[in-house]
């Protein structure tokens, strides 16, 4: 083994889940992953013989108390519960949280060292992600530990931005304002279509050019259709065709398009 | 002149907005096109010039009355107006409409052969669209005429199909959802952002990668995110942050998802 083996940042991963996968497969080449935890051993063993890692558990009492830093990557309802068990094995070290909505305050009183580590992506195990290309906010307690905290986010990333808690909470608000619930709407999509016999599939191409358009408008800019335009005909034809929920979904984002581009004319 | 160019289909272009900007282009060299219509000279001379085309004007009672087919691509509430004008000048031509919400009956006691060319694509003048890729939803008033909007529709892509007035009519209201709300979604999370000096630029990553995933999941599959977990907490945090209008929407959309994905907890 050569030198640079040696001053490898040890990481211990706690946590097997989508999040913990993409980030324990792109560092296990550049840092030395010591230990994969999983509440589900199944899970554990799994990724750790992905990436070729010896020690899995599934047994939190059974961390290793050797790493440089650990990354706790689970739900966020189990982080708690998790700093609370960890909390003494190894003071010295680093330790960070991959969560949008979880405030960094989480480890006071139980780990000195602390940080974030909030990779802004949807990941699942099976799709391919560039991580290379995610963007990776960062905090943490101290500027020694933020120094460490920020190396292993560039080992994962070429994007590293620092946020605080208060950032973040708004980072991830915009993320579900911007993913989850364009999600939701391309399933209401996909249901309206069915009624057809079609499906969301006919849409695709549309929804390429939507999101390729901010790469040069905002979305300010780039806002199309009836409500945009002010077509008032066209969006009570709509409401027509809709019932229940789906009808006041349409009906509160046709008026939040108007209220924002037609304010004028309605007062 | 070779014998082929004497059978091209001879086109009018009624409009030079973004739909008949991006049809005239291409149809430019698989037809003759005749002529380009704007109420705005200006419009029509630059897509005539861009495409080499001679004879543009601004004057309805100017449209030649050479042409084999004609494709109305002006605003909805502008194609009655432009139809009543036009009713008498070709009885034995094509007449067709681009619009996704207005039923082909709009032409009816007016132009006997008459059809409707729906492509399903948001176009902006500046922006390259492959217009190949583009579903093409047509009908016609008879077989014959269908055939003729056929063969044009088959000239701009490779995706053409048939589809009456009401399958249209959901398919637009499908489209509203899938990508003027979400456009919508994206300007939101753009001003979250604005406010710690932030924008959408980095969640683009994450965007792009929520629509990647539709080409292996559906939609109902690929949703993630607090609603999609049943987790409350969150949500009722990200409700605390909101006021107005968007706290509107993100209530109504995140019971879209808990309804749809935790009904039976809800009960």
């Amino acid at each position: 083994m050569g030198e640079s083996s040696y001053s490898k940042i040890k990481v211990a991963v706690i946590g097997a889940g989508n999040v913990a996968t993409h980030l324990a497969r792109r560092l296990s080449s550049a840092t030395d992953v010591l230990q994969i935890y999983s509440h589900r051993l199944e899970n554990a063993v799994a990724l750790a013989n992905e990436i070729g890692v010896k020690n899995c558990t599934d047994d939190l009492c059974k961390v290793t108390p050797d790493a440089d830093i650990y990354i706790i990557s689970v739900k966020d309802d189990k982080i708690a519960e998790v700093v609370d068990l960890l909390s003494r094995i190894n003071d010295s070290a680093v330790w960070v949280h991959t969560s949008g909505s979880t405030n960094r305050d989480i480890f006071a009183g139980k780990m000195p060292h602390n940080g974030v580590l909030y990779p802004l992506q949807t990941f699942s195990k099976s799709i391919a992600v560039d991580v290379s290309e995610v963007p990776f906010f960062i905090e943490a307690s101290d500027n020694s530990t933020l120094e460490l905290v920020r190396r292993v986010a560039l080992m994962l990333s070429e994007k590293v931005y620092d946020a605080g808690s208060e950032v973040r909470k708004q980072l991830h608000l915009a993320a579900v304002f911007a993913c989850n619930f364009s999600n939701n709407l391309w399933r209401i999509s996909d249901e309206i279509l069915h009624k057809s016999n079609l499906s969301i599939d006919v849409l695709k191409p549309l929804l390429k050019v939507s999101v390729e358009k901010l790469q040069h408008l905002s979305p300010e800019e780039a806002q199309t259709g009836p409500a945009a335009r002010g077509d008032v005909h066209i969006i009570e034809k709509h409401l027509e065709m809709l019932s229940g929920e789906n009808r006041e979904i349409y009906r509160i984002l046709s008026d939040s398009i108007l209220n924002h581009y037609h304010k004028n004319e309605r007062n």
